[in-house]
């Protein structure tokens, strides 16, 4: 036990898969207290900290927790000595509410570390074969939030046509119109474009297309899933890539503590 | 031993902190035969494969192992049985030539697999205390390559102004032409900006000042050092976050260095 009482860590849990956890993330859920953990952080990342109290405070619930509110949950735990566990769905600070929980933190004098997480920003298009910059493609890359408009079309807009890496996060419902306003902006209708569907879980699944193709609504998937959007030449390297892939040994039994942690090691695009 | 012989690993060694790698890295290290590794992955992470032989294809040295020359080892060492990882500092798909070294496993029919690390683009802001998003301040963030003005200016001089946050990578020597170069498109003298040096290393220290800071030549420091510059509203935060910081169990304490305007602050670096 190297985690003093009173301690409170707001940890990335990444995309999904416990293997994709950094080592400190698994060594504060093994010595967690209590957990705070939202909807996207599956069973068998929960399950690495069978001692703990679990609190859901789910970003997929009607009435979303306010941060606020999950500050003092976590002020309150901590004030009894508890050691507490902030789990967050991929990286606190990316695009996602991590800093305004901080902040409440921050003024309830609660003192906390943040353990970054690997964001699905970047892991999502690395799972399905796809490097985010590659010399003579792309050697920058832009993420989005594609939940509005106000959130995605200015940045997009503006680009270089095809000279950027595009990612775009919280976007498969709004995928017709995020690739039209490239399109507008003149993007080219063939430029490789993917969706990376529930990547890190064993639901995860590729589809590669077009920009076109995503205009007119590809692919036709339920688009309350989570998703990740990748537009630009590099989702062209792809295909090569996949072909190469090895399959992925298990996790030791070590690391695997949980019945469901050994289909995590069926990842993506049939393997095992 | 659950990694079969002959399989080859691409690994993220994410910035320097060994509590910063993922289980998966751990596992395959743990498990090696060979480590191919380039210069900016530190001793304390090679320690995880003692029993491994290691191979130095540096990034810093004089004369960089090109891909393919790279590649054909990692494919020697796989038809021997060994089981091989290629450690890359950061994520081996974000700005590293890691995805030309998978084409050419991929050509000379070597399968593989890619284990995804914490980008220094996204993990130095967060040790840092910077969040790259923020409700009100940006809901997206830019990752560009600051060695050569090709690379960057296309896309820093077309982003809307102070609307984005920025990061740069490999880009501490063009600090002062990027910060002019944002200027010129329109942002402000006092937008917040930081630079993160050796983010994940024993030696880490943060420098916060402003984007007319960075045109000036802030801060002074080595231009060869390894650093990320992050500019926008959201590094304003830091301060407020920063001061709210846990002490990270069993890491020892650094202290603050003043130079120039901005300022110099204490890197919480800590041991697993």
């Amino acid at each position: 036990m190297t985690t003093p009482p009173g301690h409170v860590s707001i940890v990335g849990a990444g995309p999904g898969d416990p293997g994709l956890l950094t080592v400190r993330a698994w060594h504060r859920l093994r010595e967690a207290d209590v957990v705070f953990a939202d909807g996207l952080v599956p069973d068998a990342i929960l399950a690495l900290a069978p001692q703990a109290r679990r609190v859901s405070v789910s970003r997929r619930s009607a009435h979303d927790v306010p941060p606020a509110a999950v500050a003092a949950l976590i002020a309150d735990a901590a004030a009894l000595g508890q050691r507490v566990v902030r789990l967050r769905a991929g990286d606190p600070f990316v695009l996602a509410r991590g800093a305004e929980e901080a902040l409440a933190l921050a003024e309830a004098g609660v003192p906390f570390e943040v353990v970054p997480g690997l964001s699905s920003a970047l892991a999502a298009p690395s799972l399905a074969s796809i490097p985010l910059t590659h010399r003579g493609l792309a050697s920058a890359f832009v993420v989005v939030s594609g939940h509005a408009p106000a959130s995605y079309a200015p940045v997009l807009r503006a680009l270089p046509p095809d000279a950027v890496t595009v990612v775009v996060l919280m976007g498969l419902a709004q995928r017709a119109v995020i690739a039209e306003t490239l399109l507008d902006a003149g993007w080219r209708h063939s430029t490789p474009a993917a969706v990376v569907v529930s990547a890190g879980w064993p639901e995860e699944r590729h589809w590669y297309g077009t920009l076109g193709g995503l205009a007119e609504g590809e692919p036709p998937i339920d688009a309350a899933d989570p998703g990740v959007i990748v537009i630009g030449g590099v989702v062209g390297l792809a295909d090569l890539l996949d072909h190469a892939r090895a399959r992925r040994p298990a996790e030791p039994a070590r690391f695997a503590q949980t019945a469901g942690a050994g289909r995590w090691a069926r990842a993506p695009i049939g393997q095992e």
